[in-house]
């Protein structure tokens, strides 16, 4: 019989519809869709020798003489970089000026060389940068929130091919973060402990869904898992935001994410995919309940009509199967 | 400069870029690709002569000795028909059985005919089926909510080309409904009247956001559109429920529906779409402060990285000059 079961970071529900349920390698893409990129192109704003396509430097980390990522303005910013921050009431219509920060970090100077292909060094330095991006751009009072993503393919919404990631520091909080941070705070006071801390250790204790373990970090697939093969990277120490990440867990993280792309490259066909870093919103940096971890949500499958109206998901998949199968990819 | 603007029904954010604007035109499939699908298809089960490729009938309309609309059971249903209502919570583990109701609704006999082709009698026949299942199905005590909505196209979540829509009836209320329902009754225990009603009437009042009237429905892209074209048709009468429309909305919501999904048709070329009717939770189907109402969601742009963790939204598109683009739509 199918299974609806509940997300304990956010309350939502999801069912797990065995009956339809789809073997992991159902879902991969077929060998010959992994093509290789070509390591430069002529006409991509992100190759080294085309950096006058690209707005001005916000930072850059150079190796013997070349960058190895650059941090640029988001050419097609959703938000304004300079401005003040009003607000309009006008019945029923609010409204705030759309001012903030929406930058573009380019990963690598290789244009074929996504994460999963990288070396470990060179995942650091992309940690190493999002990091430093964070605490400067925390330091602004007009900044809510930092959200840092990356879009891996046109399904999960991607233009350019060259490696990126991006950073939009935005002047609102949505709802559903302050929900996200009431839940836990409500959890904290009612147990004496951080939710996350609880989520990771319960899951350690039951191992079927853990999907890869490093010194400093923990990925797994979330009991009531959204979708097939979405997957949640915790730091194994409790911090709220990624501003708090020590040196060594920056270099553990970069290892982390190499391997649980990897194994998706490889075990699944190179899906397209998003990933999210979720930490705590500006006022809540040094929380004691919040505790960041990294989204990573493979896009198999749609979301549709049911999902969009009901609140609620349908994953055709076993999350414990899931994790089996990740767990089992080779990766070099 | 961009605005972030705030959906009065949920109190999400959506930023319109207007730095990176599109034309409502831009984002039209071009015209070549409206193929018109064949009237029969041999493999369809859902064409006449095959009804034995589908689960057995849950009803269905007949017209001249022939179906003209027919509800069956789900092949692959997310949820079972039969079972008890067991809950279970293992530490932060917490799940329900996964029993209620999965129905497709076959909307017409022929292939080829989406609700954008039909003649306004044969649409009503669909809306006439809707609230029929929707009466019959909220008498079942397990059932909290019903959530009726469609998928047209792979893009929105379909795999079947034989216009059809489906209904899901869970045995739990999401947080987001939850949530939904509690603003709702919060803003009408301090204004001492229905936030949708005065939605419906601030928009009728501003004019530039309205796409379509008709004697009981108006139809109008939000002030904070989440997605480009993203549309609400309110009925104008308060109702809580589907299950509470007249005789008369029914047949002038088919009216409404069809002239809409046509714009979508003609003006956008056939895109990809859901829509979903929100009516409230069982419990709450006469209450004096939801109102039902229908979202219709064009899927021309992706949900990526941004949206999937900060809980906001960017739409590239103006909601005023997409709503003048539809109404000037030709509907023959």
């Amino acid at each position: 019989m199918p299974e609806l079961r509940q997300n304990p970071l956010n309350k939502e529900w999801v069912i797990i519809a065995t009956e339809r349920a789809r073997r992991p390698h159902e879902l991969a893409r077929k060998g010959e869709q992994i093509k290789p990129l070509p390591a430069y192109s002529e006409t991509c704003p992100f190759c080294p020798g085309n950096e006058h396509l690209a707005p001005p430097l916000s930072m850059q980390i150079v190796r013997e003489g070349k960058w190895q990522v650059r941090v640029v303005p988001n050419k097609f910013a959703a938000l304004a970089s300079e401005g003040e921050i009003f607000r309009r009431n006008d019945g029923l219509k609010r409204s705030v000026s759309g001012v903030g920060v929406h930058e573009v970090i380019v990963e690598t100077p290789d244009h074929s060389k996504t994460t999963a292909l990288l070396s470990e060094d060179d995942a650091e330095l992309i940690i190493q940068c999002y990091h430093e991006r964070y605490l400067t751009i925390s330091r602004d009072p007009r900044v809510d929130l930092i959200t840092i993503f990356k879009n891996h393919g046109a399904v999960a919404g991607s233009s350019l091919e060259h490696p990126h990631s991006q950073l939009i520091a935005t002047p609102i909080i949505s709802p559903e973060i302050r929900r996200r941070m009431e839940d836990a705070m409500r959890y904290y006071d009612d147990e004496g402990r951080c939710l996350f801390c609880k989520v990771m250790e319960e899951e350690l204790a039951d191992k079927i869904r853990i999907v890869h373990e490093t010194a400093h970090f923990v990925a797994l697939i979330p009991y009531a898992s959204l979708s097939p093969f979405a997957m949640w990277i915790f730091p194994r120490r409790h911090m709220a935001s990624l501003g708090q990440i020590h040196p060594e867990e920056i270099s553990d993280l970069a290892r982390m994410m190499r391997s649980v792309l990897a194994r998706l490259y490889h075990g699944l066909g190179n899906p397209d995919y998003n990933y999210v870093i979720r930490s705590a919103p500006s006022e809540n940096r040094y929380s004691r309940y919040y505790h960041w971890y990294i989204s990573l949500i493979p896009r198999l499958t749609k979301v549709a009509g049911f999902e969009l109206g009901s609140g609620m998901y349908i994953n055709v998949t076993l999350p414990e199967a899931n994790a089996e199968y990740l767990r089992n990819v080779e990766v070099k």
